[in-house]
């Protein structure tokens, strides 16, 4: 089987073509030579940036190059787990650098250095994994981000469920930026970007072969661009948070108990697209816990909502933002879902297991 | 299952005593209330610091507390699947945070920062979950660093083998220093801290029940504040690596590829236990490739070595620490091993799969 053959690689690419295996086996988590080529061959190949290529144990960088006086550091993990690792609209690798981009962005936070350590189940194709660290590369330029660090270790086979990936992320904070979940005020609007259960009901439909008249793809993209838009728009942005696992209900609720106000949200205004509602409706599911990948909620104050709203409108992030609900001192660290017959209900944190499970 | 009872809690822990399961369920992975108070009870609990506690998905710190003009920022990650997770000496914890803490102490940098990144399977324990947190809080204050950020997934039962950790950190190289692997320079001494191929016997014997005479332990330790005594002693470290994966010859071997000289060891001055080998003799292995978990090699100036040497002897971590060779011009990137005959042996970097098996 030739790897080289069926696989592309990123533009930046250069392959020492010492990996000829078709899978992955233990020696490639050796730390000795096998693994060497395979890191050369396959990581730093796609991911070629002057910070990776000495492959010390450690990357590093100059901090007058990174920030200047009274700018913070943000620093965030999360591993990724997602089953099937190709779906609709995405993959793991793109996943796993847009999540961590993220999470980086939703402080405010200049994303800039990500590490990706892999775990890898012995037998796992190489062109496979050509494949996830081609993703992996388009994604971190798409965000204008470098993935500077990483590791590759191999467990035998029935030890791990084919791939998992942890990556790291380092962002800078401009000085002044005050982005926290215990500022939601009353009178605060809340806005989302997008519609919501997109990547839940994608997972879904590739796992169980779901046959979807209207296909849904996973909303997986980076969010620091839109971010620096709205915060242009509005620049005292009080709560940011991207939605991922647990979802809308769970991210609403942090903010809810964090700053101790109450979440009114709009039924009527949720962008949900038909195809999710129908799935939602068949399944006896709420699209409000189903995890997104490119779902960020906002809080901002009531006088830049309309011009946080059009500024998120104006941006292929955020076709679809909607302003979904206000902040009210009561009920203290609720969230209430307010219904068009005038009718209300606690929309309460995901309690037990999510489904689908998707991360 | 009475967890409480059974599982000791660093002392600045808190417990919110919300997690009474005996076992990980897939609801602890989902991002909602399951996992929040698992992650509240196990590892907010034990990692108990000001940066973690905001429970936000990225911690923040101020630059001017970190660092000063002219210092560089260091940046790693490692995933550790170890098996058996608890072994003589140490357990996955606690080597995950020591991992970590030696890739950025081997820069030179000061470790300042750990993120924590767990992967669980369905029905692991949540006290041996405690456990772990446990002794990756210890081992972070031994190490002097903040563990301030992290994400848990959980996986159906099969999907994992147990329990997967992976561990990024931040650190700060002071202005000035500059340690790479490029800059062995002929004339040069090696040193390494103590033992070779302790935690790769240990490890062993764990897994396969070996009945040794003298038990060895794991080596598993920060190498940070050794470092430090180290460069007290001799400021111009050229070169220094943990001999992790691949052992003690990887890493020689990468000093010489990188900086295109010879090493030449000297067999009688490699310190390795008897236990370890007479271990090896039996198995066939040779100690040079066993992984270690806190053993470094150095590459220093000839006219510091001495110095550099009684300095790691008076440190704890290096009671056993030896000047084992010396680097030449020649045979360009590669090591040599002298035996006590006066021949000579070519020492290759670790081809093929490493036994045992150990991170």
């Amino acid at each position: 089987m030739n790897d080289a053959a069926s696989t592309p690689l990123s533009p930046i690419g250069r392959r020492s073509g010492r990996v000829r295996d078709g899978t992955v086996t233990l020696a490639h988590g050796s730390g000795g030579k096998a693994m060497r080529d395979l890191v050369d061959d396959v990581f730093v190949a796609a991911f070629d940036n002057p910070a990776l290529a000495p492959l010390e144990d450690q990357a590093r960088f100059a901090l007058a190059d990174l920030a200047r006086d009274g700018d913070r550091l943000a620093f965030t993990t999360d591993s990724y787990v997602v089953d099937p690792l190709f779906f609709p609209g995405g993959d793991i690798g793109e996943l796993a650098v847009n999540g961590t981009v993220n999470d980086l962005a939703v402080s405010g936070a200049r994303p800039r250095f990500l590490s990706c350590a892999v775990i890898l189940e012995e037998g796992f194709p190489v062109a496979d994994l050509r494949r996830i660290a081609a993703s992996m590369q388009r994604a971190a330029a798409a965000a204008g981000v470098a993935i500077v660090t990483g590791d590759t270790k191999v467990v035998p086979r029935g030890g791990a469920d084919k791939l998992f990936l942890t990556t790291s992320g380092v962002g800078v904070i401009p000085a002044g930026v005050q982005i926290a979940a215990t500022r939601a005020r009353p009178g605060d609007r809340v806005l989302v970007n997008g519609c919501i259960g997109d990547h839940g009901v994608a997972i879904l439909a590739a796992r169980d072969d779901l046959a979807l008249e209207v296909p849904v793809t996973s909303d997986t993209r980076p969010l620091n661009g839109l971010i620096d838009a709205l915060r242009e728009a509005c620049p005292d942005v009080h709560c940011l948070r991207d939605a991922t696992r647990g979802g809308l209900a769970t991210v609403l609720n942090e903010f809810a108990r964090a700053a101790g106000i109450g979440v009114h949200l709009d039924e009527a205004a949720l962008p949900v697209r038909e195809t999710v509602k129908g799935v939602s409706e068949i399944l006896g599911l709420d699209p409000l816990y189903y995890a997104n990948e490119g779902l960020l909620a906002a809080v901002v104050p009531p006088d830049r909502a309309e011009a946080a709203l059009a500024a998120m409108r104006a941006h292929p992030a955020g076709r679809d933002a909607a302003l979904i609900g206000e902040i009210d001192s009561a009920p203290a660290g609720r969230v209430i879902l307010h219904t068009g017959f005038g009718g209300g209900r606690i929309v309460d944190m995901l309690v037990g297991e999510q489904l689908p499970r998707i991360c």
